[in-house]
């Protein structure tokens, strides 16, 4: 054997069982507030597992409400995007930024919302090569913009107009494009891993 | 006289006097939350406005709520990182994306809590021709990279350490230019306006 | 439902069950020399199916047969590279360059030949958040480097010679990593289509 | 405080009162021609100082000379472009470049001819955003993508023609764009720093 | 005299008069099969030198020979493409990878081959100035996208086919296109110079 | 024959034998003023041809005298850089900017006054493959960073003093590579065509 692992920084933070990192700075866990302390058995019943990225919010109770405050609101609130949509653009964002954290968590919810695994590859890789409704292509593109300029014009918002989405609906491409964008740059600061389960979620 | 303005988008909403537009998507806006009335009455006394992103968000009360709450914590929360190391980092990363809303407010933020209105101008220019003590550079550095690039590694977030800044201090950096690059685009997205007063304030 | 597969061109051809296009030029089938004829059979007995890349370039027999002798002397034959190796490299260059076929193709081969699905996950995302021997490290590095700028210099080579590797193995990296510039560039340009078994081998 | 100015380089010249460096590059000031005498006391009488940019061509009277003809043809001689026309070409290359010096000193210049400080803080930060005649945008979009590229071709040419510039308008814009990626190099270079008076003017 | 020339690494191998050096790698010639060794001499016959590139293959006989089928297949073989069109790919798609040694030899191929050195210096530098048939500007804008990018889509293959090329063009000008992209990345990653014959050759 | 020539705008003008077009603008050649009349007879005499440049710039007679000024002095006068080093400057700044018409007239000039033909391919090709002294290199890598990140800092300055050059030669290397960043936009804006004679000088 040539090649081989090396341990992660000292610093890193372990959790759960086999102590995992589960980023590379060396921050503990804070005593949580009773809203989120709620919120994270919720998520242990539900879906089995706390998403890591909680874990790492979680060494600030405040910073930690005030962001699942916004992300509930951002993936999960009333919208005339689908909730698959949102998590598509998520990955068109994140594959554009290279972001394995949330290529790994996101991808795994395109592959359980669309029922099409392949899908869900095609988008982490590029999203350029699916085939896709008017619908999702003129979201995708805006989206893939938005990352990779930093700018839209009104021919951009146009386009989103003429596929059929209405002004509130924009709002939402932008608002989750915009989000991942912040995401992305957050979980490779601090080297966020994602937990094991996403990985083979949905093949 | 060979050039002038092109009127906006008839989309465009307009509030306040002049009934100015401050984006370009055709959102009416919402009854709000008693505690959003509270907020915008708070703004209008201390600052003798509201800023227009927040009347942008206000087409909708629960997103503004969680904006308006996850924006002060990073913002206005306890943090190693003084308001204006925090604003400083605003300025530098809405450079690197060029947006108009941002650096209009977060500039004069900057020139407001430094005192050095031409440290504000440079920082919105190009941060690397301002003479900065190693921890502002650090700080600086790393914002424009991981706007830039989307990626830091190890290596990046030692050099914060040895600049003297905590595991807390590197999360609220990344915290704060990780949000602008998704507040950068928000702002693209929907062509946000920022407020006439930000120009004049504090040259 | 909101969106939707739209069909691709009519042109792409099809073969196999269910007439699936593996890419979108329309070149009929050829008749295979002997040896290719051979080769396809050898394939379906080996691995059950032939890949998709051999019935693109099965419109012309002679074409056919140039690439298999190329790419079978790079991949399997001789060298100081393990074949782990090659197929890392095959992966990371593919990700620069966003290529969907061979990073399901190559994808598979790493999470097989190494046992690490998530291994084969992390190249196929981004590199750079695996943590690797030197080695590997400085592998990689060169490959994507060079696929990025499509030039190294001096320092280059030598990070690869303090790394252990040998003048032979370091023409053998950039000829790996010079292969997959073409391939991906290939996959692109006619739009070729993985095999669906790639998509959950070895997970 | 935890961050703070630190002092630039020992070599950098100081002129005029308070002894503040123009550049990094310590180089005295020459002898002038008479002719370049009487250039510096029409510029202390008609706008109180010597630009900095001046100041440092300074060094040699000859070069400073060479420069000061090519420069006031370019931007004060007969032109179908108005001053303002030319230089709003000057800050939306500048800011391209981000180039402190010329932004500094440009900027200043729209928002005086203009009479609209907002539109000379819009091109300092991002023309895109502004709402312009056709004219003007196509002129901008010209100098912004020759910046950039390197490179327009004839139908980037037509497209000036169509908004109604002659030949000569043609050059002159290609002319004042390809005059400031070499100004915004040469103040980049030596780290040229603008008069204190230019921030304040026309605010 | 201010500058000067270095030596080259010592590792590098030299071969012919003057013992100049082929490449960067120190990596001795292998025995050649007899096949090889009657190409290398009809090379000697037909154009009076053996190719560097053939010579630094030559440290391994069987990678050499797989080069060799692989090479001549696709610039010699039967195609629509003529010779003159598929050096015009070589050398633009050099061009965009700045490789030294495949523009000198391609690039005399181009002179040769077309009777017009200017057209070749036209497209080593930037083929965009040169006033081509439609045929050849796109064929020469698909291959420069598909090095640049990495990706074409249907939009590319269908303005190949407006300009009159059939299905197995396509896959020729793609596949030009791919190899120089491997040839390119080859030559700069193991510093290969060009015969002197190429410099002078066809002016 | 499957390509050929288009002919180009019937705008352009033609000038000499031949009728050949100098560039893209339609700008008739203006009265010269009789300073510029003998610049031109003493061109015809030295070299036997008028550069295109300076014929594109005789439609008018006061910017074609400002520029020939300026140049003059740059690339002609007084300076601690050599007339050659001055010419590899050029070359250098005009292949990062991919210029056809500098690239031709001054590769010729590097050929002609280094007497080595291959140093002016490598500059115009990849100057990174050519060996170099340290003086050199660290010229010819300010120079290029120069141009394509229109930003140096300390660092690279002090690279130049570490190499024995002067604040007055950063100074001359900054304002060459500074000015060929304006004349290769000109060229690219105008589309300037090179003299025929350039080709075959000095090869």
């Amino acid at each position: 054997m040539t090649g081989g692992a090396k341990p992660r920084s000292k610093a890193a933070r372990g959790r759960g069982k086999g102590d995992q990192a589960i980023m590379a700075l060396d921050l503990p866990m804070a005593a949580l507030s009773p809203t989120m302390e709620a919120y994270f058995s919720k998520c242990r019943e539900k879906i089995g597992f706390i998403p890591n990225v909680l874990l790492a919010y979680a060494h600030n109770s405040a910073k930690l409400e005030a962001f699942v405050g916004f992300y509930n609101e951002l993936m999960l609130g009333p919208s005339g995007l689908s909730k698959l949509e949102r998590e598509m653009i998520a990955v068109v964002v994140s594959a554009e930024n290279r972001c394995f954290y949330c290529l790994t968590a996101h991808g795994a919810a395109v592959r359980a919302l669309s029922g099409d695994p392949q899908l869900g590859e095609m988008l982490a890789m590029n999203y350029r090569v699916a085939t896709l409704s008017p619908r999702w292509r003129s979201m995708l593109d805006f989206a893939a913009q938005l990352t990779r300029e930093a700018y839209v014009g009104e021919a951009e918002r146009d386009a989103l107009r003429r596929a059929g989405f209405s002004e509130a609906d924009i709002w939402d491409i932008a608002a989750v494009a915009a989000f991942f964008n912040q995401s992305n740059r957050m979980a490779a600061a601090v080297d966020m891993r994602p937990n094991d389960a996403y990985h083979t979620q949905a093949r």
